[in-house]
């Protein structure tokens, strides 16, 4: 593999790249809103297209859901397999973007240019990164870099309902000596990262019904048992004065992080100060006794994603109403079992329900306990090198507190390790309006995988 | 007045009376939403028009908000005011109406037919019982009853903002002798009921601020700030283990009932099981140590009306939400007064603000105080035996949980007392999806009202 001409290659076609980032970036592909299950489709069907035109032998996959995308190049050396995802968060509260989420375009910032758009970050553009270097040695050489198969999923962000019975179904073409996943971020921009852990997560969601129907609180203020109320209260109790989960058996599974990881982290870049300024916060709000980085990547929490119940519109509306509703994530490190996690949770709850209230939970919500990986691989420090020759940086293995279950199933189902590698920032407010991926990112991270794919091809 | 024959008038015009209802039930005067601003004065007009028809010098008067109405019969005898409201409710949740709001219809049910869509009950059924009864006697009589002054409002369910300007703008021309109000409802099913006493109102409402944008919950959970558990902590710090008001000086002015009052209550015909029933509870869940009667009649509350933030979408998201929101509603008793009580609640919720944290106050929101009437007016008791008549059961003097700030507005703006007497029944669902209005409320209402004005324009 000729790196540097690759190298060349990316830099004269990085707006060519641009383009076809924003082609993919106009697709609403939200997969948690049923109302965009067609455009969730058009999204693989656009990749499946893409990945055909560069030589992949690609294919779009039917599943009870969305559909996978599975594209193979069928050349020589270690069997790599690259996983993404196409899907988007939704997009709401729309109001609070300053453009529109699918027309993404390129905007000039004090910290340089930015792709703006859903998807930009988490994970088109990321995803993208692994395409076009592809597309780079191709140009280059004629032919697709090694035996690579790409799988990208159009579930990730609504709990990847289809991917474990599809690797089971199709374990055989799927297990590889080694996954490459491009979701993560680096601890601080400019520093490559490599993810040595993530934490694991558990969606839960209930409804607290109190009064039979909605009631005047003129007629019934004073008696009535108001479900707004109560499950305030559940929710005050989740937590005790220290910010520790106060859910019994809760912590089962978390272990301490080793005092020498604690000592390495130290030197990994990660501006506090900064994190905490980006969210608007001059303290870490979590749990007191850790570090701001322990407590987003070594310990496990219970936060509320949402919280309603009674009247939202204008003006006010004298109701004491029916029901509550609150939507639960926690995230999960160490051995924490996610079903143990679920029934301590239920149990919390429906222990402190008064008499005359009932709780009804949504039972499709799945969990996947934390990732820990074997960076002790020789995949492992071929990347660092290679990110920290592009990035003239040491390349560091970090913690991550996001959840990819991916890397979770691959090991439990394929047997197969995984090495997760990303560009994002945490300013890219993925989730979030406005999201971005800085131009930097992109440009930087398909120079990356074509210097990690020159080292583990080999 | 020929009472008989006007009684029988409303019986046999009973069908034509319920067809003009309708016709008002079907105008969508949402006063609190702005979208409805036209239809709010559609309903005015209805009304204006309806009254002219009837012999009334009828008037639509302007306001910022939505207009009144006004009309006068000019007749001899005392002057006599009779106020009620034709704005209502928003219908939200609709998908819990088996029909819609705004299509009105009669429908058969085991308590006897009743007429459903919003405002049945409250309050252009009940009004709608006044007009009816005017009607008859011109009739019958030739000419409309007595000195009346019908003054009726578009803003009673969004706070009345307009209503002491008017008041005070036309003070000689509404001020009567007394002022009858319907817009209430009877203590049980067939118990002519009058208020002796109405909670007042202190409606607020604010958010919570936490992080500077919508954070990911696996980036940001642990350190952040989750506004949704601050604001749970801080309604659950509302009340306190014994449901009583924890907020310093909540109960200033509050005075305990009279025990000759709870004595007299003990026989009112409240069904402490059937309005718990009604309700899906099976106990009270107000101040421990108080009766049901006195928790809804006698005894502040702060309620919570609305609590919203992060997703309510479908499936999840896994989102630390910037901010939190929370619609409040006091009910005043006794000699409560609103801007201290509003003072001590926003004191309460300030004082718990964590770090990082801060609270934007809506400031638009209205507060009135509880109202006692004069009960030994000798309308009182002419009111109390022309009911008695009607409803074949002694009619009583009764507490009232709801607030009609109109009442303490005739008293310390015009100087008028109030009798205050509705024929609703605490199953309408006011407020709620399905409401009703039962058809013997409507009926015996009209004929009510006859025998009142037959005894009182005397």
């Amino acid at each position: 593999m000729a790196l540097n001409e690759v190298l060349t290659e990316i830099d004269t076609g990085l707006d060519a790249a641009m383009e076809r980032l924003f082609e993919l970036l106009k697709i609403r592909s939200i997969s948690t809103d049923p109302a965009y299950k067609s455009e969730t489709r058009e999204a693989a069907e656009w990749l499946v297209k893409e990945l055909a035109s560069l030589g992949f032998e690609a294919e779009l996959r039917d599943t009870p859901g969305h559909p996978m995308v599975v594209a193979h190049s069928k050349g020589d050396g270690p069997r790599i397999l690259f996983y993404g995802h196409y899907d988007v968060q939704p997009v709401d509260p729309l109001e609070l973007w300053d453009t529109p989420p699918f027309e993404p375009q390129i905007q000039d910032t004090p910290n340089g240019k930015v792709i703006r758009g859903r998807g930009a970050s988490d994970d088109k553009g990321q995803l993208m990164t692994f395409v076009e270097a592809c597309r780079a040695y191709k140009a280059v050489n004629g032919e697709l870099p090694g035996n690579l198969v790409i799988f990208l999923e159009g579930e990730e962000e609504s709990g990847s309902p289809s991917l474990v019975p599809f690797m089971k179904d199709n374990a055989e073409e799927l297990t590889c000596d080694l996954a490459l996943i491009c979701d993560t971020s680096m601890v601080s921009p400019g520093v490559p990262s490599i993810a040595g852990s993530l934490r694991g997560m558990l969606k839960d969601e209930f409804t607290l019904h109190g009064p039979r129907i909605d009631l005047h609180s003129g007629h019934y203020g004073g008696p009535a048992l108001n479900p707004l109320r109560e499950i305030s209260k559940i929710i005050a109790s989740f937590h005790d004065e220290e910010g520790r989960v106060a859910v019994e058996g809760f912590y089962e599974g978390v272990h301490e992080v080793p005092p020498e990881q604690l000592e390495a982290w130290k030197t990994c870049g990660f501006d506090e100060k900064e994190y905490l300024a980006h969210a608007g916060m001059t303290v870490a709000h979590g749990e007191k006794g850790y570090t701001t980085l322990e407590q987003q990547w070594a310990r496990p929490t219970l936060e509320i994603n949402g919280l309603w119940g009674g009247y939202q519109g204008a003006g006010s509306k004298t109701v004491i109403p029916a029901e509550a509703h609150c939507k639960i994530t926690c995230r999960l490190v160490g051995d924490m079992d996610p079903a143990y996690v679920r029934k301590a949770l239920r149990k919390h709850v429906e222990d402190r329900l008064p008499v005359d209230a009932t709780i009804t939970w949504d039972n499709d919500l799945d969990g996947a306990p934390a990732s820990v990986m074997d960076t002790s691989r020789p995949e492992f420090e071929a990347a660092r090198q290679a990110l920290s020759d592009e990035w003239n940086r040491e390349a560091v293995i970090v913690g991550m507190g996001g959840s990819i279950p991916i890397g979770y199933y691959f090991k439990s189902i394929l047997g197969m390790d995984a090495m997760l590698i990303g560009f994002a920032n945490d300013d890219d407010a993925i989730h979030s309006p406005n999201e971005k991926y800085d131009v930097k990112s992109f440009h930087k991270g398909i120079r990356s995988w074509a210097r990690i794919l020159d080292r583990i091809a080999k």
